[in-house]
């Protein structure tokens, strides 16, 4: 996962406002797209024109200013693929009218799907992964994502397959990971097999303030990104844009109990981000703060 | 006049698109506003808050995309003075749709001027200086735009009033350059005044092909800015799309007899723009290609 930006509200010098390219098994999902993601995407040298799907989380302008424009260079590049879009209702009649208005034709299929905003749910399902959508709590419909890999099967360990002769029905047991009659005798699964390598999962946690509900759907992830737009003493400014804090993020990744916990979506109020962090590690202390142009491996 | 933007269809790391400062008599004009303008406002430390009125020539991605954006930032920095935007009649509903869509609520005074398409029009008329629009040759209806000083007063010289006794009606008169009548004799303007400074103006062309309309509307222009999207060898495509070759913006210059000339508006496929440069300077040899970040003085 890489940081494209990071800042509320506006793009300013210090941050640019959310955005994150995803690679999960060579397929590109972009994350928000504020405004100047496409030159961002340029910048970072991208291969942007391979990005399938995007997720959009809400419709705020700090989240999707950049997205008629990105389509149109997609476009202007000579794109032919199909690109699956995942977000708020209103967002494909915002694309739409910025592309009648500013005359722009785009030549490749836009598929816009409409994220559910009032419980989790499935929105991409492929072979190896999955991305699941589940609501947040902020002033508008927003949409938080985990993006999931598949559990893989237990892998048959070098040969094992013609040394023990094993048949079609036993290579399927182990494959699910369970032992098999050989012989007349019980043999383990391990004798055969590998274990499958673990799942990892990635969650993107912005906009909201503090919810249980969110921390029910990104429990036990590898990575999980979650706004931190405030310092504690900015409390109630937080609570009031339904914004969180750095102590709510980090609550969130303890009582979720993730691996790790990346904090984002900076206030520009502040010049020095020492005490978010500071604060984040007090309650959870696997976390970091993101940084643009940094891209995070979950292994 | 700052070059905020001066690259062609996309913004990449070579060029952002379209997007110019004008400061007049310390008036602010911004002249387009591509992807990202509001960012690269910031990062040239312009005070953007202080912009009185925007001028968007068409309706394209790469000169309106930042425009909703800009205007965001500018509310949630606190501005409170009004804002005069002269564009096309399309522009003032998709700012709108994409302010709505996005849960923007601006909260001061944006005024909407729809520039007239068919003929040349003064669109501002301030005490000091004057903006005129007039249609170029493009595919979609685009405005180009004069910015010109009004004339100043013929000065009194130092003392001058009261070494002569002069009174209200010669003083008038000799402001507007006449000679007058005193003590019986004829005497000329020069024994009491100097002459006022000559009057600036500043042209922008963009985007446009080769148009002799356009060249009577910035004759005699002490700053053109045209267009010159393709080299001369890619004449074809200029003409399919109403662009202009570098030839093409010099003609204009020439024939215009302009004081000097500054091209933009590049291809991304152009690595190197010095075949640009010399064949614009082959017309007309006052000729620059313009740069971003730099700021043009007109004296």
């Amino acid at each position: 996962m890489t940081i494209l930006g990071c800042g509320a509200a506006a793009p300013t010098p210090s941050f640019l406002t959310t955005s994150q390219l995803v690679n999960i098994h060579n397929n590109l999902i972009l994350i928000d797209c504020g405004e100047g993601t496409q030159l961002t995407l340029r910048k970072n040298k991208a291969k942007f024109q391979r990005i399938k799907s995007i997720l959009i989380s809400h419709m705020h302008a700090d989240h999707t200013m950049g997205l008629p424009g990105l389509i149109a260079s997609m476009n202007l590049l000579g794109r032919k693929s199909d690109l699956d879009i995942y977000g708020p209702e209103e967002l494909e009649q915002m694309v739409r009218k910025v592309w009648h208005l500013t005359g722009t034709h785009i030549e490749f299929e836009v598929h816009f799907y409409v994220t559910c905003i009032n419980a989790p749910s499935i929105i991409i399902d492929e072979s190896s992964y999955t991305v699941k959508s589940f609501p947040t709590k902020h002033r508008i419909p927003t949409c938080g994502f985990v993006i999931s890999e598949k559990k893989d099967a237990y892998k048959l360990k070098p040969n094992i397959r013609k040394r023990y002769r094993l048949n079609h029905l036993e290579i399927r047991k182990l494959k699910r990971g369970e032992d098999i009659e050989k012989d007349g005798e019980l043999q383990v699964n391990s004798k055969f097999c590998n274990p499958p390598d673990s799942e990892r999962s990635y969650a993107f946690v912005s906009d909201t303030s503090y919810s249980q509900k969110v921390v029910n759907e990104v429990a036990n992830c590898t990575l999980l990104y979650h706004e931190a737009t405030f310092e504690k003493r900015d409390d109630k400014i937080a609570k009031k844009t339904l914004h969180s804090t750095s102590e709510d993020a980090a609550r969130v990744a303890k009582e979720a109990n993730v691996g790790s916990l990346l904090i984002g979506h900076f206030s520009n109020r502040y010049r020095d981000l020492s005490t978010l962090l500071n604060e984040t590690k007090e309650v959870f202390k696997n976390s970091e703060l993101s940084q643009e142009g940094k891209t995070y491996s979950l292994n």
